[in-house]
């Protein structure tokens, strides 16, 4: 199962990586190699190597007990990811205003290549809710957020975001739901992904009209009646009008780059 | 520049992968493709695929305006490193009554492979401070913590920790260091690997004895005279102890594990 990197400059191997450290989901998960090797497949040395190399970095740490489990060095990043995505607080006031007038829980996703990831929530007060982790990269091929997501997308992403869905979604069929959502201002998903969920969407864009972000409201379909659908898009509206007046995600750097944007390559 | 990873199984590739993203070290750093090409030495098409495929999980994230910064999948791995490293809050008022006992700043590190990790630290009152950054690895061949943290380890640890140093460090006088450490219940360093920086450490135990951590006081070695010294290590080592009774890092899982620990290779 060893794999000869060479052909994908090693591409494959920091997937794996990645893949093996996203095994660790949470603070009580903890295994022994031959549970990694079992839920990897990979080979022994393979996994042992990843593990040696995560371990070199913090990411993985080898517990006096024996266990591997999550590494003091995620606590790195840890500051990292929070310093470099906490909402400004008036962003974050808009959240808990669009909680409180719907009831449902609201979601913020940004889009990272061909996935989507939630990078702040607010929970609902119902005891019924869709569970999102933020950080988590999810699929951007349905679900309300991806919609409008990848409004300003080429149709050369549109295809390979189709390429990972199931083999009904066609990129027509999803480009003709983008430009949807783009003339109406929200989207709205019904059990896309998941049986029972629904989602409704709207952009947060930036000073130059781009899309930078999908402020969603997510819950149980039940919740999600004709009567209420028109209530919630124009809650979820306005917060994503008010989201794009205050800016989030700025330039990181200020200046703008001396060379062109990368290219996303094909993994 | 593009390597054959076919020889290690593709650690380089993981490696250059987690090396591209400490480049990433605070929430204001942004990169274009050839500011990441010049600082890392890869190719411009070995960076792209690093970047598209640490972009795909959320690490790094492609702004709007072409700068590549840190990404949303981040903030999964912050909750995460949180959650596991997060000191009980006995612990964290020992640290804080070191601080007060020496007005120095106080660290608690974890080895992790042939680095050692700060993973809390309480900063001393004073405007000269040592920085140590919590979750970045360090060298585990200089400071005194690092004396501390190698007691439990065996000769090929010591020699694989030293093939690391500088010259003049070889394993048999590492391995007196961390001999006279154990002797003596702590260990000092003035200078060791950054010039004018002492360190005064001690252990911290686990229920069968066992080295779990490391707490050390860090500063100027100008603040570390004879005088101070003294009360210093008896402060350091009272704290260890009181650390030890606390119980730091308990097996996260609860369990034996079912097979061997994991073996440490080499990279």
């Amino acid at each position: 199962m060893v794999s000869d990197d060479s052909g994908d400059t090693g591409v494959r191997s920091v997937t794996r990586a990645l893949d093996l450290l996203a095994l660790f989901d949470g603070p009580d998960r903890v295994f022994t190699v031959r549970e990694l090797t079992d839920a990897t497949g990979l080979a022994k040395t393979t996994v042992l190597r990843l593990v040696a190399t995560l371990e070199l970095r913090g990411l993985l740490w080898n517990h006096p007990d024996g266990h591997v489990c999550a590494g003091p060095g995620l606590l790195r990043w840890a500051s990292l990811g929070r310093a470099a995505w906490e909402l400004p607080a008036a962003a974050r006031d808009v959240m808990r205003g669009l909680v409180a007038e719907t009831a449902e829980t609201a979601n913020l996703y940004v889009r990272s290549a061909t996935a989507r990831v939630c990078v702040a929530k607010e929970e609902g007060p119902q005891n019924l809710r869709h569970h999102v982790p933020v950080g988590q990269p999810v699929p951007l091929w349905a679900g309300a957020a991806s919609k409008i997501l990848l409004q300003d997308g080429d149709p050369a992403l549109l295809a390979r975001v189709a390429a990972l869905a199931p083999a009904d979604t066609t990129p027509e069929a999803l480009a003709d739901q983008v430009a949807a959502a783009a003339r109406d201002g929200y989207a709205i998903s019904h059990g896309e992904r998941e049986l029972g969920v629904s989602g409704i969407a709207a952009p947060v864009r930036d000073s130059e009209g781009r899309v930078t972000a999908a402020i969603a409201l997510g819950g149980p379909t039940v919740r999600f009646t004709a009567e209420c659908i028109p209530g919630f898009v124009s809650a979820v509206a306005a917060a994503g009008a008010r989201m794009s007046d205050i800016g989030l995600f700025p330039p990181p750097g200020g200046a703008a780059p001396q060379d062109a944007a990368p290219q996303e390559t094909e993994d």
